[in-house]
């Protein structure tokens, strides 16, 4: 078959190799019909995640079609059509169980092992490992693309910023960073009865787009000021989607007393905490990796007609060209793009 | 100053009575700018709430502005305008500490004590007891109208039907009653997330009301298969919102394992709960009367435009002519009525 | 190997049958060490349970050692010394993932099969399906007798009695029926901090255990008069224990306004719910079938000594002599006894 | 009357000052009967408090008896005996209403007032503010040592430690820090079910209060390994105790991926945050001043014989005496104390 294979920092290819086969009774080969590209794909491609080696297939978000059963699964058969969401769950480890598949034990601790420490799914064909309890059936009349990002990006604006944030009808909520996980919380935060939805971001261009994910306000400058102002006192909420200190930062500022933050940024450095300001503030921060636990609430959202999900999706490719669909995503400023969708 | 005055069952009138004045330091006195009428209202003059007594003023929601406070009131002063909801709170005993004032033990355990223990807001003017810790001071730029009916249906139907009811995210919800109070429990049902509002009602005019008012399913005949055929398996929630025997049982047909009913009715009958069924089900029930503790929630979902409780008020009077308004709204059925408005 | 096989209305015996085998990948064989009866036990040879059929092995309650694994069985192996709980959970349905493993839907909407649905385990050996998401490895140094009670009875009474109940640091507790059940809600209401517990039985034996097993009140006689003069205004939660209509009844009459009702009893028969008084009372009333979901946090209490669920077996036998511990357990107030344990 | 009066850094007398009068008709005037010495005194005379100016009151906890009440008040009758909290609730505004009196508006922001921003209870007589919505009528049968630590020390403990850190049966919880806060979060820990309550300090003295407070293990040395080697893979909640860098960052190691750091210390200085490690954790931070809306609760433990706060209270003093008590508790370690009682 052929597949995205990464080859050191800097380097990948959509080469020839192998195709995968059942090594465990209870994976599932799925047939890669729709798949997509994470910001995460650009930082392995330089060099920044060392535990990702040469070789190694690329990418964690699919809607395929199961084409092999291993001996263990009954639940799964020949031609199902599911959503292989970015975390794996062995669903019998005490973090499973608990809903916390962000750290399966079975599969060493952090579940996102897809193209990271097994083959991923920017390939015609991938290994599903743990699939009884890892993927979704995709319900019929429901197309790929609607829920495409639920693999990934949707359920971490969700779990990670809406709920670990405890949005609440009523509440404000700043997102600051408005890529597509910030939009992700954006269009959830509206689901969960958010009153106020301030985008904060940089890039025009962004903040253009957040008018379509639920944003009722955006702040492009001076945002301590501009933020506080559409809330006075502070928001409610302010969920971090960018992954710097300087933002992280910002939500401890513009957050009330009694408010909470929540991180879904992915940071490569420590911050300082103002803890000499925020003890008494009586204020929550929250951290963490999406589990996916969520994902069958958002797909009934979907099947609901209540999230459009799709419109994430605004550059389409076919799977064997997705070195092109690298380039546009990976320029995904000066092409206006917000994920890239490839069919198989 | 004149007010609409109970004279004993099926008697009623518009009379002239004294104006009323300030008895402890913590009221204030309100001119009433606009009022409404509650069903409640009409369950009195049939004489099914024997605690009111003769010469009681009816009433208990209105929007009006202060002209007069106690010694003791620092937080509120004359000229404010303020919504004066069903619920009073002194805000000191256990229970409203709690946020239940539904049963403040200072005014006697149950909180609706306008219109029913003391002279109401069907007026011109009225004494409001510890207005401090009761009234909402009503922002600019927002209507009378708009804040009206968060003074006792709007609340009643969030707090009892749908928090109760703990409606989340991606939700299937079902109404049973699309009366006003129904209704209010679906606007506030869609704002927490529902996927599904399923209004159930005899009257074809009542479920019109309800695609309006959120609903994204009506079901008017044989209602356990179609509320089933719509949710399979059951819904999560089903709120009851009529106080009859027969739709709260049919709340606890129709509930899934592990969901939740929530009982906004007013009930005068005892009804059989099928505990041999039902032991086994993990579900929940719920009761109860309005605290008011969402009132601030629910006026900041107007101000952010997210709710439009206007669309409540379908006939609108000036307050003189309240008698014909109780005409009016008593005949809510073949006027197509669903809240009178009745201005000063 | 010998088993205790139902053998229709009144009639059971330790009978000579077939060792069970693998069927399904998932599956293991334990060799049974500890095992004990049921209450439903008692109910299923009445006849009162129509889904268990003649020839079926009885007993959901185990403690053994792992003797044969599935193919698909990687995290457990041959020699573990496992608990094997009441419920079984297939881990991959809805019902499981969100932690209600009591309507697991791969067993058929009820996760208790054994001795029911499939052979249980009074007997030498007894086949687990889904044994990895459905038992539970016995940490060293603890014993048999210490985990034995946490299949089913101790879950039961914290998940059901304790958790539905929401009991708080501080709450007052009556719990309606001190059984087997009724004590393990007790234990696990003073874990939990409630500040009274208050039993109720009519059984003065029974209420002197109550006092070993957390209660710091017992009532014998005019049980409301009695609760209300500990518990002022009622109390907060009332647990039902007992499984008939009066006790239920008790229990919506003796918990306050705002307070919870949790069901645990079983439930023959409807019971008269008394709306008229309920409506406007804001409790909560809630019923369930143990999913099994706090056994880690059980195991870990009787890891950490802080419940010894050993007391509940007063009676001891050799397996091979269950057919007296039967006789014991059937009159289990004349024989002063709680729960029997029988050891291979 | 005479009263301990701040001089400015370094100097307080025991002083003749006026006697307070009523100021507001919310207020009353309480004799003090017995008060304490808290370490955010010694604080204040080391002049790390500015907005404590020459001439102030000190001190924040006290029971006390009513001699005077304003006009409005109502539920306080002259020769109650009242628990006059640390915090002061306006109970109207939106902080106070929703249980988070330290941000109490009506008072300026945050709740806590006396002996900061208006005169004290280390004193003969003291005015109290807005009297009904906070003090609390001490039972009688309980003695003023009883429920003097539910001023302050406690209901931190509890909110700020236990609540904020979601302590839930089965727990291990790592108390940082000792100190009598420390030891009010051990306490209540184990009152809300922790399994494992790890204190870890310097001081051997103190870790031998821990034992008599619930504390089940104490570390006294390396404690990054040695708590991880109780509590494998990390404690489900850290709470920090002391207030500075060092203790806050362990306590963000130790804790469990899912867990939570509820930090109660007093912070000076900000603090690293290791977000390059935390953010995929899934943890959550929380922060906080006490806002005593735990205060019934902990009364009510109090009187159920769950908790004996009077332990806190190691050396006892007449209230002329306060210089004497001053010397010891600022010595609290040499004279292995942990509070200090006044009685007038």
């Amino acid at each position: 078959m052929k597949a995205l294979v990464f080859g050191g920092p800097g380097e990948k290819a959509w080469d020839s190799v192998p195709d995968p086969g059942i090594q465990e009774p209870t994976d599932v080969i799925v047939s890669v019909d729709t798949t997509t590209i994470c910001g995460t794909d650009l930082h392995i491609l330089k060099g920044d995640v060392p535990a990702v080696t040469e070789g190694r297939i690329l990418g964690h978000e699919a809607v395929g079609t199961v084409v092999e059963t291993g001996a263990a699964v009954s639940s799964l058969k020949k031609g199902d059509r599911v959503l292989v969401p970015a975390i794996t769950s062995c669903g019998r480890c005490g973090p499973c169980k608990s809903g916390m598949a962000a750290h399966c034990e079975a599969v060493g601790g952090i579940g996102w092992i897809f193209g990271h420490l097994i083959d991923g799914v920017q390939a015609q064909f991938a290994r599903v490992p743990y699939a009884e309890t890892s993927v979704h059936l995709v319900p019929e009349g429901v197309s790929d693309e609607q829920v495409l990002f639920l693999a990934d990006i949707l359920p971490t604006g969700f779990e990670i910023g809406v709920l670990n944030g405890r949005v609440k009808p009523g509440d404000s909520v700043a997102v600051v960073g408005a890529g597509p996980v910030g939009l992700a919380a954006m269009m959830t935060a509206q689901i969960a009865g958010a009153g106020k939805i301030i985008a904060v971001d940089l890039a025009e261009s962004r903040l253009k787009h957040a008018l379509d994910f639920g944003a009722t306000h955006t702040v492009q400058g001076d945002a301590d000021n501009e933020i506080l102002a559409i809330a006075p006192g502070g928001v409610d909420v302010a969920i971090e989607a960018v992954g710097v200190p300087e933002t992280f930062d910002l939500c401890t500022r513009v957050v009330r007393a009694g408010g909470t933050v929540a991180n879904i940024g992915v940071h490569g450095a420590p911050t300082t905490l103002h803890l000499e300001e925020l003890w008494i503030k009586n204020i929550t921060i929250t951290t963490g990796l999406v589990s996916g636990s969520t994902v069958p609430t958002l797909l009934q959202l979907v099947r609901d007609g209540r999230i459009d999900a799709e419109q994430l999706g605004t550059h389409h490719f076919a799977l064997a060209d997705i070195m092109d669909a690298y380039d546009v995503f990976a320029a995904a400023g000066e092409n206006d793009a917000l994920k890239v969708v490839l069919k198989s």
